[in-house]
């Protein structure tokens, strides 16, 4: 375990959903690593202005784009599949080979993608619209993810989970590039629940692999806590029944 | 500079077409790495056939989801900017400071995301259809595009190089950040030539940043060389004219 200066890390994301920002959660959750949720905190230097004040103004060198972002000391990573590898690779939370931690790096940016096709379901057009005036876009965007692009990634992670003997995405032990498919298959059972169920025993690894993650003993207790955020319809995972199909 | 035990990288990426294999390759051609680019060569062992049985079989405990990916030895890397990174580090094309690596790595995926979207433009709806499929749509999505994504990540962009008296993204040096960039300008101009010359004037450290890694020595070879593919239709970015506004 290897840190900045800084005593504790520093998460920004929107409060009030879990979005991108759970990526990131989840692995400092299970870590045990300190952390503040700066955006949910009240205070100086904190809330939803503080996190404004850093995109605008930057920390060191480095602005974000757009929430998460972590601090740790001088460094800020956004992204939530770097930022997620960044935790996961200090606190024994990714593969200790070089061929492993690299590909866990892969694993996590696919994840990314695919979040972001979960995402785009709803807002086929563009986020700068309501759902409600991009829906017949939407309809036609949730048919295609449903029937070609959720058995295609969760395929994808099975045929790994397969391959592998200790039952992970990558490597000997849980990583978090596990956490990123666990919070994936937890936004898909919210958002697409009957597509899910009539899927999900074709990947039956994958519905495995989510449900070890829930039974973590750190992560267990987090999820049963008030830190953990229920998806909603602000998020990236959204359940609006006409996108799941008939 | 360190290396895994191969002679030389192993890229596969789709042949014809410049895509997201490009912003690896790029860095490949910047380093001086001898690189092999292998479904574009004939032979044993080459070809898409083989790129296709990567796919399907893996290497080692790894296997991507999909082209561009990276292979060095027992290591292989998937996700165009996890592999630009991973080449970049090797070779001095990357921050050298703890802060800066991280914070290119969170670049490069950034820079991912704006690809991806500028792909959207004409696969609004999905990839198993035809852009001509999809038209209505794509006009949708286009034009948020234009007016609001593509001023948003070049504005960012252009913050950045704004604060960095070396002029570079991130860090004293040219990185693999740079080269992300330089190719998504490229890939905007042939695809949105109105509108990035309309906008163009308001990010003149981005069109500064594209024309110095245009004249980088070994990237001016490569790029005047029969290696760089042109952009065409059946990549990320296309031209049709319908979708640069009016």
């Amino acid at each position: 375990m290897r840190r900045g200066d800084a005593l504790a890390y520093d998460l920004y994301y929107w409060p009030g959903l879990p979005g991108r920002g759970e990526y990131v959660r989840l692995v400092l959750e299970a870590t045990g690593a300190p952390y503040r949720d700066m955006a949910r905190l009240e205070g100086p230097g904190c809330g939803v202005d503080a996190m404004m004040a850093i995109l605008r103004h930057g920390h060191g060198e480095a602005f974000p784009l757009a929430p998460p972002f972590l601090i740790d000391g001088a460094t800020l990573v956004s992204q939530a599949a770097v930022a997620a590898a960044y935790v996961g690779e200090r606190h024994r939370l990714a593969p200790e080979d070089e061929a492993g931690r690299h590909f866990a790096r892969s694993v996590a940016a696919t994840t990314a993608d695919f979040v972001a096709e979960a995402h785009d379901t709803h807002h086929p057009v563009g986020i700068s619209l309501y759902y409600e005036e991009q829906k017949p876009e939407a309809l036609r965007r949730a048919a295609e993810f449903r029937d070609s692009r959720m058995p295609k990634f969760l395929g994808w992670y099975e045929k790994l989970l397969r391959r592998n003997s200790a039952g992970y995405l990558v490597g000997a032990h849980l990583s978090y590039a596990d956490l990123g498919l666990f919070q994936t298959v937890e936004g898909l059972r919210y958002a697409f629940p009957r597509r899910l169920k009539a899927i999900a025993g074709d990947t039956p690894e994958v519905m495995h692999l989510a449900a070890r993650v829930a039974a973590h003993p750190r992560l267990a207790t987090y999820l049963a806590s008030e830190r953990r955020l229920p998806f909603n319809e602000d998020g990236i995972f959204r359940h609006y029944p006409e996108l799941d199909g008939d």
